[in-house]
């Protein structure tokens, strides 16, 4: 079969999926061609540095500064550069010229994903990027093919390893937030300027990714609500963990009667939902669809090996509609979204305060969320502190996110109440 | 985009997966043509008899007892009424016809998959059947697309929904397993003949067609090792609990130097393994590839609307082939697997004995497993019974299968073991 067609493949970019890409290409290439119907020939790949790949065990002929020489002869280009130029520039690039495209690149997709994938349809190019969204898993075909006859409701993500690698060492250890970020920063789980994953950037833009594909729209970043985990407490997580709960970094993606939501927060998993058990810098994916249920994709969401499997998977996919001679269109998108105001969503609270330890407090307390129209469905008042201030969790049931947050509000002005220790929302029933 | 084209759907079988289909294919036709670039037209369902369809929900005219010649009229044929014949036949016929086939049928795929993947490759019709393993979670066209361009060495699956819900109810409750069988029975988990379930054949043939297609060949379900769960004591739960370990029914497909491994078996999983969280009638499947890592794929593995999910997505598949006007070639299988011999397997036994409460037993047994070459990871003896004799659970480090059943056999004859209590395997480290 390896005979029949033979397809040139550019590589941009040789970092540490590059260079497992590239790895793969060439001694895999017989059963590539095997399982694709088509030989690849990597022709080349593009850096900005041609000694800096000196030491990598490649043939160093391979390697050129010229990106777009490259792309400009290939049939398929690979950009695992990541950031937005000159990656979009090279996209656009070997798109307008009708090569496929297959990218990791999160970032962009999620930020010019509806350009991008009008200008691969307007010349009959293909364009790929499981390894965008959740490293090794394979989620993205599942929602955009598999489920392609269902209707999605929700998906609800760990797509960040480093925050589940912090808040899962936090829940483990009971260490604080700066002390595990460190600890992280030291093995290589977390850059030095963590800000992308921290602060649930990096999250967002893969639920932007996620809502596009599950609601068949356009979803971009700056669209999606997002908080990051820095605010996470030990004590937070210690008090979740006693009421049974875990926290999570979560990338949520809902389509209901009231519209399309899409955010990004810390919150509050039952230990026995599936997302609970994810541990380490694993990510997971769960899924809920009219018809299917309740489904979870799971598995290493980044690493070199781990993220070039995803890659090769859509370069198998790419060459076989090409072999095939008549690709696929790509998956048609509805409108651009117009998403719910984020006050409108529906979600729990779970509220810490420390109160006044006097009589009629609990009422006082009960009372405002009364007045909010919030119900309260379990109340747990802690040991006394020992300036007689009394701690409280309060997990409320299913309320909108304006009703929550000005329940919250009024309870700060409260005179009993001596502060806010936490508010988290509660995902996963 | 539903102008464009329109396609003829003949679905044979109105059971519970077939009245869903059924009612999407005419509820959601808006949807389904917008995802998949043509309309599709029911244009009937063929049942055995037409007066036990009076009660259902579906336009009457639609039910007609001649599949022949419905089939004949059909661009897709979904096929959803189980068993060998005459669905084998059925599905021939449209295949050589040229019409494209979906199907739920995991009995007839994992005994005549190959036969029928060349009848679709020589007509050019296409054969797609993600129903018939796993209900609705995506797995098999992750592991024939996603994954394709990496190498995937082992497939360990809980694969059956009925076992899960017994072992998992023996593990929760600590009841018998005729106890429980009786209560899944009760609920509808369970068959009036329960023997395809308990017995391993339903996990055998969906075992035979994860190994087809994870490692490019042909596995018929005779060819795979089964022992079913009707052997599993509460006793043997509880001893397993009390290590840490929790039994699960798997499907195991392997790939190692020595060649494939195709077995099901019940076997002890560690409660930190993803497959152990796997609890009631859901199903779950782990898959490690070479550059992927460890993945795990989850949701419900039956129930008319989980099935016909997974219908829906194949259909939706097929449409957009037949849209594009290119059919993709079906997945390549190398030759037809010869499998491992059985006894050639490496894994790890765990053996619960009663022996004599006398001086020098432990040192008789252990040398036993020191002359097969077997070495014991940890032994630890339970309170001696009341008429003196003591309970041994022995977990073995890996060994073939052949050194340790001979290991087995062995201590069966010796003196000092009264009783083999059980032998069972343990996976997933």
């Amino acid at each position: 079969m390896s005979g029949e067609k033979s397809l040139k493949v550019a590589l941009l970019g040789c970092g540490t999926v590059g260079a497992q890409v590239a790895r793969i290409l060439i001694e895999d290439s017989g059963a590539l061609a095997a399982r694709s119907g088509a030989s690849l020939e990597l022709t080349g790949i593009a850096v900005r540095n041609l000694e800096a790949k000196r030491d990598v065990q490649l043939d160093q002929q391979l390697f050129t500064t010229d990106a777009n020489a490259l792309i400009d002869g290939a049939d398929v280009v690979i950009e695992l550069l990541g950031g937005m130029e000159p990656a979009g520039e090279y996209i656009s690039r070997a798109l307008a010229r009708g090569a496929s495209v297959i990218t990791g690149n999160k970032a962009l997709i999620a930020a010019r994903g509806a350009e991008l994938n009008a200008l691969a349809a307007a010349s009959g190019a293909q364009l790929r990027y499981e390894a965008a969204v959740a490293g090794a898993i394979p989620i993205l075909r599942p929602i955009a093919d598999s489920l392609a006859g269902d209707h999605i409701t929700k998906v609800m993500g760990i797509v960040n390893g480093t925050t589940n690698f912090i808040l899962d060492a936090m829940d483990t250890t009971g260490a604080a937030f700066d002390d595990v970020l460190a600890e992280a920063q030291a093995l290589g789980y977390a850059e030095a300027d963590p800000t992308a994953d921290v602060g649930g950037h990096d999250a967002a833009a893969k639920a932007a990714i996620l809502a596009s594909l599950a609601f068949h729209t356009t979803v971009s970043s700056d669209q999606v609500h997002t908080e990051g985990i820095t605010e996470v407490t030990a004590a937070d997580v210690s008090a979740a963990a006693a009421a049974g709960y875990v926290i999570k970094l979560l990338a949520i993606a809902e389509k209901s009667e009231q519209g399309i939501s899409v955010r990004v927060y810390p919150a509050l998993v039952n230990r026995n939902h599936p997302l609970a058990t994810v541990h380490g810098a694993f990510n997971a994916v769960f899924v809920q669809a009219q018809n299917a249920g309740d489904l979870m994709f799971y598995g290493a969401g980044a690493g070199g090996n781990a993220t070039a499997s995803a890659v090769m998977g859509d370069v198998v996919a790419v060459t076989r509609q090409l072999a095939a001679g008549a690709p696929l269109p790509n998956g048609s998108a509805d409108a651009a979204a117009s998403l719910m105001d984020f006050s409108a969503i529906t979600t729990r609270y779970w509220i810490g305060l420390t109160v006044s330890d006097e009589p009629g407090v609990l009422a006082r307390i009960a009372a405002i969320f009364g007045e909010h129209g919030v119900s309260i469905e379990s109340m747990n008042q802690q040991a006394a502190l020992p300036d007689a201030a009394a701690q409280l969790r309060i997990l409320t049931h299913q309320g909108t996110e304006a009703a929550l947050s000005s329940t919250v509000a009024a309870l700060t002005a409260l005179d009993a109440v001596d502060s806010v220790l936490s508010v988290m929302r509660v995902e996963g029933n």
